[in-house]
This record gives structure tokens, C-alpha cells and sequence, in this order.
């Protein structure tokens, strides 16, 4: 597990100067697409703490550096979640003026989007829905024809909206191509996967995070079915990957500075939704690996400090903090637990056969030419979106602001189509009651649906495209959607029936069905169907909402989503990809029921010979010989080739790099020297000098007996983090279990 | 790690019936004070799990008992959460009624407490603070003397107060020293402990639930400075063990049952505060060792239903369902958060005296004569308790009374000491102004300190005693005390200097500072200080207020809390009752830094004899003389003595019970038969026939080498709980680490 030359380089380090010690070349470092080694970084790092702590009372000078050390967690999660906040700012208030330059433009200030715009007229309030504006606003129709609500005006609206769409989209999609690859999609598949203790060099850099935060507003402007909360936790961790090099401690141990990843996945949920709590629940559950209880706390406070952050700095948000801020003043009933966790059902179907119908789509595209024209792709989707999307209202608006709409309760003041009804307003401090649906509502009943319909297929064929991509937004949307249907369907039953026994007489003389809660309640059920999301979800929109209150019927929608999507396929959204993109994940989460036991699953089988170096009596030509003909990654040191008693395990990388520096270090070295990685010579020796490579040899491999079952060894690789253990009988060895060993087993299980 | 012969089982069951297949008589259980091996019974646990999956298919009665177990998890914590519930409704109603009995009586309905009496009236409502009530609640002065103002009055009331605060003292003493000794305390000490995979029988049993509800009660209206939340925890666990027991899933694997267990923690935390996600992460932060994530949702759930049930059940609480429902109208000013931080390190000093002075006394009671006289213990502490706390009105009322005035902002209606400004009400809509403090708050400001200082030194000996007591309330109402306390002190400087650049405008017209919010963080500061939890306390308390806005305050005095408290000693209460106790409980928190390995903390050391089984050479009689001879908890089995290549493990347990059973079994077995644990007998083979013990032998141990770091070690024992792990040198034998000798490899680098 632990390399042991860490513990030489401390016993000859003694009290002396740690940072002299120099590793030999390349030797803490980790190949790209490898994995890491969870022990050994760890074990380094608390060498490290205790190499400075020791440290700490020769000079003023080193104090400061441990103080430093100690503080540096903390300080490299503040400057992460500032930047964090900024970063979310700045893609929010750009992404806002972009979306609004489909529409029209400021002409005073350009700059400004249609709220501010409006804002700084001091006139009556823009309506999102029905798409009144001040007049400083300037619609492209008023600037370019001379009358602006007839045919013409419309097309030039229709002009203009599909042009800057494509355009967006078009320079969305190349500048993802040339410049970050790795900018696409919403990235937490891929970021799941790294902190689980893969790598993938480039995945979180600047590059990335620059591309990325750019393209992001473009793909949300070009009206594309997708969100942008997913991405930006994919933006956060190149913010904390890339403020992690400011503090060796992080930048240079790849485990702890998933610690760091870990917490900036929370800020960036955060910052996406206004949700610290959820945030961290977030990472918690969906995301993290290792995730010990130290970093919950430290991955609280940097979810905080973005959330806080992105407040002071975003003068135009409501002064709530959360994405969509909405309040119910009436509780629900017992009984509308049947329709919530009617939602809850559906949800689950919608999310599952999103799931599906997605990955599809993605094998698909893998497989066959589609996939080597992204930007067409891209230009395709985006064109026939905008096309379509435009002659609806609920799919034209910005899908957050459709979002909003639908979560909302109708106030007195609301006049749009959602708010239609026949009431008479005598005073507006009375109580709304209930009240009979009017010709906008019923509207609203056909529009809604098939904004339903276009938003599932779109989001089929979008979320996969090469341009930054979450699917968040487009899965509470269509979630939205469909509880909101199913409110007023309650609504008007219950106007309907208001004397009805089911009611207990609240409906008699209160309003008392809310759609925009069942509209809620609809968006988490879709949400926790697609991601599987399940604790994380429920406070994410306790959050929102801020009231304890409807956490019941939002549990339980959740729960009836989870069950019924995991009963028509057993894996989320993300879980999906990473099993489509073959990344190798191996899940905390899942129980495997096997009988196998750890003889069953080691290579070799079948009595094929098992690789081996041995302790002191192979030459270095022999040991060359083994490096070219096989490719495994690392070899098990055996006592002799007759024995097969276990010393210890070289990783392949090390082997070599010792082998290539003993070619220089070592006078005299020919291909029939020794290899010799224990202690002592097979004496009297006389042949060509040996080569010593007790340094590298690491005498502390995890090992498990053949009988071991592999929950077992599953356990220790997900649990201890190993990349591979030895398969030993009374002390033999008989084979290795590597990671991509166990991953084969469970995928055999699973189609079992 | 997992015994063998399950797999053994399962081979023989093949596709037959599990259940008709028995167990070696006691094989599956531990003996009391023992750990749990976590592994074998996780392993159990899926075993069982496939019997029922493949069973499936056979008949209607299968299905139904496979969706009855695959449904079992939810509807045991269903059942948990509305027990739960209901139990904490009675303690609560309970408890305020006894509490109100000390001062007097509904007479109409002895039955009601003060505030239903009141509410009964239809009268003005009564006031906590100043004692002022209705004219249908008898206060016991009024009951028994002609003048009821008098000091004679008071006399009579002091003096019932003191009987009625001794009587429910000694019931509650004597009760808990009678019926069920474990009932003391707050329980959550052994929780811990027990939830790392200790046995404690009888700790969480009907008993003690039954007495630790009934006590908890009696202790509360006793006046002891005490709080019921952290005994309900214990009462939760204790309901989640009982209804375990309905289904054999849980109630027969003591790691299953954990699960369970953890859930029932969040619950009792839920029903505590209100708080269900607090509640969840309290059971995950503070409580829970072993925490699969399946687990969070089902905590959520359990922790959900409890509250809702104690909601629905509880007619008479407000309508949030918290326990401190407070709201402020005022956001914080930036420049409070220097007040906000020193109120974090006060908590965090107090914190950490009250923990040293505590443990210094039970250690005390532990050592000297006290310890044997617990009733007169109680007895003597409720009488001073009683007797201190009556001239004071902050500490003559109930401590939950006190926190929830101390939290509350000064409305208009308001006239307690505490709301006494002097301020010209023009109008109840206006907004209140900052006024210059009045006689009843300069008297609260000496008779607050004083409470502060009684509770104090009243909770270090009162922690301890054996009745049910918890301190979260104390240390809450003291943090309390001390954030009224400098709040008031800030806003009588912001009323002198409401015009000073520091305000930056805010005091000049507005109510600028919140003395309530002061209170609220101080309590915060002071809990984290006393129990070091960190994310769940600042969820507790956003639950508590239900406003995001406030985060900021209260994590910062949570924070620099933790900060100073563990600058001034490493442990919380929990951790130091656990190492008073010398309870065997591994943290899973805490990092070590240590150079050791496993060499060098293995047993025996100094070339001590290694006590090991042979294969196949020893007699039935040399290996009931090592049975007899050591007290070992269980046996490596090697190949031979001479090679040492290890084979095995047996645990003592079984192997005395094997051993017994193969007195009957084996016909001819003398002491001279041969223990066989492998499969060959060393032939040829003519002495009386041999005891075959494969089926107890363990042929998958945990093993590590000789040059294993501890770390490493340790991490093994953490994450994949085992009890033991042997130690081995190129496949032989070296030694055995088993827990205690890693806690107590730990208690030296500590003392280092």
C-alpha cells in the first residue's frame, strides 16, 4: 500500500532538512488515465504534517510555515469559493444579457439586459411571460420595422431570435473543439470519476475553466434544452484544481487535493442554486469518494463563502439568495399526498426513460460518423431548438424564468396567461380564493404539454452535444411542467367540488390548493428520477422553498421518483455515462450480491503463469526482458520462482525509472547483474555489480488469502483505496486482483 | 475477516431451504462486551440477502417474503419514527406539566399545565418571564395563605418548589438505580460507542427506555440543570433496538441493526430540535461509525416522520415545529461579526472548562466514595439546584423558557425585564427603534451573569449524576445568557453612537441590532465548544430560525469555537466520557501522525513466544491446555510450528464450542485425537480418530505485513472493521495486532 522508501526517507532524514530530500525522479507522480494511490499520498502527507510539526520549534521562520500548513486548507476553500461566486456572477449576468439579445436591445446602454434595462426607466415592471417591456427596451421588430405587433414585426422577432441562437451555438461549439475538448457536457460524470481517484490530466485546468465559463453562456443564449448548473460545478472544480497548486500540500498530493475538488463541487451547487446545505449534501452523496468528516465542515464553509459571495456581488437577484425564491402561504393537506406522489411516479417514469432514450442516443453518436462532426451537430440542434422553440411561449422564455413562473402562486398582481382566472378582486389584502379557470389558463393546459414533449426531446438529443451542457434546469422543467398541469387539474377539481367531504372543508372558503407546490413537487420528482438524487435533492429544495413545511410531500414525491426509476433501470443519469464512456468507477454505493471468492477473480487462471520478479536472483536483462514483453503496470517480488513467498510489489513505472538511473549510477553494470531488492547477495558472488532497488520495492502490498470473498475485496478497493491486491495461499502467492479485475466481476454480476 | 464456512452454508444450501439449514448452536452471537465483526455479518446479511432474491421465483409466498424483506428497512424506520414521535410528544407534555407543577395548579384540571390552563380561560396570555398568569392557574402561595403577594407567599412557594424539585429528584434517582442502571446520563457516550460495533446488552432495551423516558421526565421537573434532547437520543436508539427485533433482518445481524440504530439517532435528534436534516447530520457527523449512504436517506425519512408525528401529535406547541421558532426581521451589519467571533471564543473557552472541570469531577466520583451513593448524590444536587436557582427568575424557570426569551427580539406587546426600554410606542406598525435600555433590563443585566455562572458550575456537577441528563439545553442556555448579555451591551452602544461611520448609516433610523440574535449565536458557540459539532450545529440552528441569512454569524462563532476550544484540549465531552470510561471506541475522525509499524505494535514483541494452532499436528488435548492457559480471543492457525506459513484463524469462542460439540459427535475422541483444520491428514494416520474443525476455520483473516505503516493498519480497522489483523513476514507468521493493542498504540502517540 504504502511505498516504504516514504518511511527510509524519514529515518534518514532524521531531524534534518525534509525538502532536500529530493524523491527520486518522477517517482510521486502518476501516469495520465491511471489511478491513484489513495495510501500512499495520505501516508505522504502525514509524513509531511509531521516532518513540519516537528519542525515547528527550531525558528520563528518554520512556525510560520506550520501555521501556514495548517491554515492552508482553509484558505485555499476561501479563495475558491470567492472565485467561485465571481465566476458564477459573471456567467450569470452574462448568460442573462446574451439570453435577452435574442430578443431585443437596450440602445442606451447595450450592456444591459431587459430587467436592468427597465430597472434603470423606473417604469412598470416587465412581465416574463407575457413579454411586456418599458418602453427602453427595444425590441429587434421596433428597431427594424415600423410596426411592431404585426406578421412582420413577429418574423423579424423570429429573424433575429434563430440567428443569434445559431450564432451563439455555432461559436459555442468551436471554441469548445479547438480550444478545451474537455469543456463539453456538464462534466460531473467525469468529475465523479476523478475524485473517485482517476486521472485525467487537463480535465480541470484553465483552459478548461475559461472555455468553459465562456461557452457556458453561449450554450444557455443559443436557447439550447439545457441548464447551466450542472457545469458549473465542473467550473468549480477547475477553480479549486487550479487554486489547490497554490499550496503544495493540495497541488502536490493528488489525494488530498480531492479534499479540495470535493468541497469545490459543493460551492459550485451552491453557487448554482443558493443552496449551501444541499450544496454539501450534493457532494456528499453524489459526487465524493473519500470524503472524510473533515472536509464536510471545510466543504461547508467554501459552499458559504460562494453562495455569500455570488450574493453581494449579483445586485440584480432578489434578495434571497436562492435560484428560485418562492413562498406558499397556505400548508397542503393530507390528501394531496396522492397526487404529489402520483408526480413522484411519473417523474420516476419521465427520468427513467430519459435516461434511456439519452444513452441511446450517446451509443449512437459513439458509434457511428455523427460523432466526428460536433459543431454541425451543435449548429443542427441548435437551429431546429430555436425553430422550434420560438412559437411557444413556454419553451421561448428562458427555461428558468419558465421555471420560476411555474413555481410561483398566483398573486393578485400576476395578469399572465398561468394567472388567468375569473376572479373579482374587491380588495387585494383579501384572501385569494379559489376560483374558476379563465381562457389563459386553458391555454396554458395545451402550450404546456407540448412544451412538455419538446423539452424531453430536446433534451434527449442535447445533453451529449460537444458545448458545456447540464441537465438540472431541463429535467425541472419538464418537472415543472407537469406538476403544474396536474395543480390546476387539482385546483379546478377542487373549485369544482369545494364542498366535498375529501377536503375537510378547507377548500370551502380558502384557496386552498397551491399549483405552483405541485409544480415543485413535479420538478424535484423529474430531477431525482434523472440524477437519483435523493437526500441532496430534498433539501436542495427545502432551500428554495425555506420552509420545513414541504419537505413531507417533497420527500415523498421523491421517494415514489426514486423507487419507480430504479425498478425500470437500476443506474442514474451520471452512472449511466460513466458505464457508456467505460471510466473505471467503482461505486460506494451499490451492494453486490456474489459468492465468488477472491481465487475466482485473480489473474492468472487456468494454471497460465503468474509474472514475478524475484528477491535476488534475476539479471537486469531478465528484468528488461519482463518490462517489454508484458504490459502490467506492476510485478509482485517472490523469495524464488520455486517458493513463491510473497516480499513485496514494484509498480512498473518505478521499475524502470530505477533501472534507467542505475545505468548511470552504477559503474561497471552490465544485463547480468543482479536485480537485487532484498537485503542480501546469493554469496559468493562474483559476477558484474548488482543493482539495488530496495528503495522501490514496496514491502507492504495488500494481500488477501484465496478463501477472502470478493465483497470483501471490494470493500478494501473501495474503502482503503488500492489499486490492486495479492492473492495469496498459506503464504504463496497465486495471483493479483487488479481494479479493472474487480470492475469485469461486478459487470458479469450484473448481467447475471 | 468473513468466516468461512457462510460460504460453506451456501454451498450446502445449494438451491434448498436457508432457514431449515441451522447454525452451530451460538455460532452468530458475540458475547456482552465484545465488538462485532463487521464483515462476517455484512457478509451474513448478503448471503441472506441472495437466499431471498433467488428464491423469488419459486412461489406467490416467496415474492411476498422478498418484498416484504426488501420493504422491511423502510417500514422498521417508519415504525422508529412515529415511536419516536409519539414517545417525545408524552416526555414533552409530561415534563411541562411536572415542571409547572412546582409552582402551582390548574385546579379545574389538575391535569393541564400552566399555559393549556391559560389557554383553557380564554384569558390574557401569560408571561414566562415576569410569572404573570391567568386567574385559573393556582399558584400554590394562592392555594394555601390569604395574601398572595406577600413574603409569606413567596415562602410558600419556595417551599413547594424545593419538596416538589427533591421529590422528582429522588424518584428519578431511585427509579434509575432499581429498574434499569443504564437509563443515566445522556447516553449518547455509549451510543457512540455501541454504534462502533460494541455489544452493551441491555443498554438499549425496553427497560431502560421505558425508565429513561419516565426519569427523563422526573429529572427535567426537578429543576436539575439538565436537558431532555440528548436522553431522547438514547430513548430513539432504544426504540429503534426494540422494533429491530420485529424483523430478523435487523434484530439478528448486529452490523444491520446499526443501520437502524443510526437512523433512530437522527430521529431522536429530530424530535429534539425539530431539526430532521440537523438530526441526520448529527446522527452522521457526531453519532454513526458506520454510515453507508443508503443509510442517509433512510435516516432522513425516519428523522422526518418522527418530526412530523410529534408536529401532529403536539396540539399546543407553536405551529413551526421547532424548538425555538424565533424570527428577526434585521439582517446583520458586517461589522457584527467581529461581536459574533468573540462570542465564539467565549463559547469556546466556556466550553472547554466546562469539559475539563467535568471530567475532572467524575473522575473524582469514580475514584472516591461518591460514586457509591448515587441516590444521595442526586438528592443533594437537586436540594442546592433547587435552593440557588429560586431567587433568580433566569434560572427559576425552565431552561428551555429561559432560551427561547433570551433568542426572541422585543416585540411592541413584550414587557419582561428583558423588552424593558424606554421607548414611545406612537404606533404598533412602526418599525421599533433602538432605545436607550431600561430598569428591567439593567437588573437582567447582573441577574443574567449570575445565571450564567449558577448554570455553569450546576452543570459540571450535575453531568454525571445518575439520572438521564443531557447538555445540549445547559450549554445552550448558557451561550445564550452570554450572546444576551454582549448583545444588549452592542446595542446600548449602537444607541449612544447611532450616528458613528461603524453603522455605515444603519442605526441612524432603524432598529439596528438584534440582542436575540446575539443570544442565539453564543448558544451556538458554547455547544459547539462543549460537543465540537460543527456542520450539524449550524444546521440545527438554521432549522431553528429557517432563514439562510443567518448562516454567516453562526458558523463563524461555530468555528472560531471549535478553533479555541480545540486549541485548549483536543476532545469534546463525548470523546472524553468515552476515554473516562475506557470504552474500546476507535475514531473514525481523527488523523494520526505516526511513524510506526505494524512491526512494531504487533504482540508479542522480544522474541515472546507466538501463541498458534497447527494444521494438523496437534491433539485435542494440547489445544484445550492452550484454551485453558491464555485468555486470547482467538487463534492463528499455521501450517507448522517450525514454517510458521500462516493458514488461518479461529476465534476462541468457536472453537471451545466445536470442540464441546465434537465430544458428542465424534465417537472414540480422546485427548490424544488430532485437531485437523485443513483437509490431509499426516498419513500413515493410526491414533484414535480425529476432530475435523474446517467449518470453524476462518481461512480469509485480514492480514498485513511486518512493514506496513500503522496508518494503514489503523485504516483497515476503521473502514473495514475488523477486530484483528495478523502480521506476516514473506508468508510467515509474525504476530497478531488486535484493537486494543491499536488503542492503545494510539493513547501513547497521544501522550507523546
Amino acid at each position: 500500500m504504502v511505498i516504504v522508501n516514504m518511511i527510509l526517507f524519514e529515518a534518514m532524514a532524521g531531524g534534518g532538512d525534509f525538502e532536500e530530500l529530493p524523491l527520486p525522479p518522477g517517482l510521486s507522480q502518476y501516469e495520465d488515465y491511471h489511478t491513484i494511490d489513495w495510501q500512499r499520498d495520505i501516508a505522504r502527507d502525514r509524513m509531511r504534517h509531521r516532518h513540519i510539526v516537528k519542525k515547528k520549534q527550531d525558528s520563528i521562520c518554520d512556525l510560520i510555515k506550520g501555521a501556514h500548513d495548517a491554515w492552508s486548507g482553509w484558505l485555499c476553500l476561501l479563495l475558491v469559493g470567492i472565485a467561485a461566486g465571481v465566476v458564477a456572477s459573471v456567467i450569470d449576468i452574462g448568460a442573462g444579457w446574451m439570453v435577452d439579445l435574442r430578443e431585443g436591445i437596450c440602445p442606451q446602454a447595450f450592456w444591459l439586459d431587459r430587467q436592468q434595462c427597465c430597472w434603470a426607466s423606473n417604469e412598470t415592471f416587465f412581465d416574463t411571460i407575457s413579454g411586456a417591456h418599458c418602453s427602453k427596451w427595444m425590441p429587434w421588430s421596433q428597431l427594424f420595422t415600423s410596426n411592431s405587433a404585426g406578421a412582420g414585426a413577429t418574423f423579424v422577432q423570429f429573424l433575429f431570435y434563430v440567428a443569434f441562437s445559431v450564432m451563439f451555438g455555432a461559436l459555442a461549439a468551436v471554441l469548445v473543439k479547438v480550444f478545451a475538448p474537455y469543456a463539453c457536457g456538464s462534466g460531473i460524470t467525469e468529475i465523479k470519476t476523478i475524485l473517485s481517484g482517476f486521472i485525467i490530466r487537463g480535465y480541470l485546468g484553465k483552459w478548461t475553466l475559461l472555455i468553459k465559463s465562456v461557452c457556458l453562456m453561449l450554450s444557455v443564449a443559443a436557447g439550447l434544452s439545457l441548464g447551466k448548473e450542472g457545469p458549473l460545478v465542473h467550473v468549480a472544480c477547475c477553480i479549486g484544481n487550479i487554486f489547490s497548486y497554490l499550496f503544495p500540500k493540495y497541488g502536490k498530493n493528488e489525494a488530498k487535493k480531492r479534499e479540495i475538488l470535493s468541497a469545490a463541487a459543493a460551492a459550485g451547487v451552491s453557487v448554482a442554486f443558493g443552496a449551501p446545505i444541499g450544496g454539501v449534501l450534493f457532494s456528499l452523496e453524489e459526487v465524493s469518494y473519500y470524503f472524510p468528516l473533515k472536509t464536510l465542515w471545510r466543504s461547508f464553509f467554501c459552499a458559504l463563502v460562494a453562495a455569500f459571495v455570488l450574493n453581494t456581488i449579483n445586485p440584480f437577484g432578489n434578495q434571497h439568495s436562492v435560484l428560485f425564491y418562492v413562498e406558499y402561504n397556505k400548508p397542503w393537506m393530507f390528501v394531496e399526498l396522492i397526487p404529489f406522489i402520483g408526480l413522484g411516479i411519473i417523474g420516476g417514469v419521465i427520468g427513467s426513460l430519459f435516461i434511456k432514450a439519452n444513452i441511446f442516443w450517446s451509443r449512437y453518436r459513439m458509434r457511428s460518423k455523427l460523432g466526428q462532426y460536433p459543431v454541425a451537430e451543435v449548429l443542427i440542434v441548435t437551429l431546429v431548438t430555436a425553430i422550434l422553440s420560438f412559437p411557444n411561449p413556454y419553451t421561448r422564455m428562458s427555461r428558468s424564468q419558465l421555471i420560476y413562473a411555474l413555481f410561483s402562486q398566483c398573486g393578485p398582481a400576476d395578469n399572465h396567461d398561468l394567472c388567468d382566472y375569473k376572479r373579482n378582486f374587491t380588495s387585494v389584502n383579501l384572501d385569494m380564493q379559489l376560483a374558476e379557470a379563465g381562457d389563459g389558463v386553458y391555454q396554458a393546459l395545451w402550450q404546456l404539454p407540448l412544451a412538455l414533449l419538446f423539452t424531453l426531446i430536446a433534451t434527449i438529443f442535447t445533453f451529449g452535444i460537444k458545448v458545456p451542457a447540464g441537465l438540472f434546469i431541463p429535467s425541472l422543467a419538464m418537472g415543472a411542467i407537469m406538476g403544474r398541469i396536474v395543480g390546476i387539474a387539482m385546483e379546478q377539481v377542487a373549485y369544482k367540488n369545494s364542498e366535498s367531504w375529501i377536503w375537510q372543508g378547507e377548500c370551502a372558503s380558502n384557496y386552498c390548493i397551491t399549483p405552483g407546490l405541485y409544480a415543485m413537487v413535479g420538478a424535484a420528482a423529474t430531477l431525482g428520477g434523472v440524477t437519483r438524487m435523493t437526500v441532496s435533492l430534498v433539501v436542495i429544495m427545502f432551500e428554495l422553498t425555506g420552509g420545513v413545511r414541504y419537505i413531507v410531500p417533497l420527500m415523498a414525491a421523491a421517494m415514489a421518483s426514486k423507487w419507480v426509476a430504479d425498478a425500470l433501470g437500476k443506474e442514474g443519469i451520471y452512472d449511466a455515462h460513466i458505464k457508456l464512456n467505460g471510466y473505471p468507477f467503482l461505486d460506494s454505493k451499490e451492494e453486490y450480491a456474489h459468492i465468488a471468492l477472491a481465487a475466482d477473480v485473480m489473474k492468472p487462471r487456468n494454471n497460465e503463469p503468474l509474472c514475478v520478479l524475484t528477491e535476488n536472483s534475476m539479471t537486469v536483462a531478465e528484468v528488461e526482458d519482463i518490462l517489454k514483453e508484458t504490459d502490467h503496470n506492476g510485478f509482485p517480488v517472490v523469495v524464488s520462482k520455486e517458493s513463491q513467498y510473497l516480499v513485496g510489489f514494484v509498480t512498473r513505472r518505478e521499475l524502470h525509472l530505477a533501472l534507467e538511473n542505475a545505468r548511470q549510477a552504477v559503474d561497471g553494470m552490465t544485463g547480468d547483474s543482479l536485480v537485487v531488492f532484498g537485503t542480501s547477495l546469493p554469496s559468493p558472488w562474483d559476477g558484474p555489480p548488482p543493482v539495488k532497488l530496495k528503495m522501490i520495492l514496496d514491502m507492504a502490498p495488500p494481500t488477501v488469502t484465496d478463501h477472502t470473498p470478493m465483497e470483501t475485496v471490494i470493500d478494501m478497493f473501495r474503502k482503503l483505496g488500492i489499486r490492486h491486491t495479492l492473492v495469496t495461499h498459506n503464504g504463496r502467492l497465486l495471483g493479483v486482483i487488479t481494479k479493472k479485475d474487480v470492475l469485469r466481476h461486478i459487470e458479469t454480476i450484473k448481467e447475471r
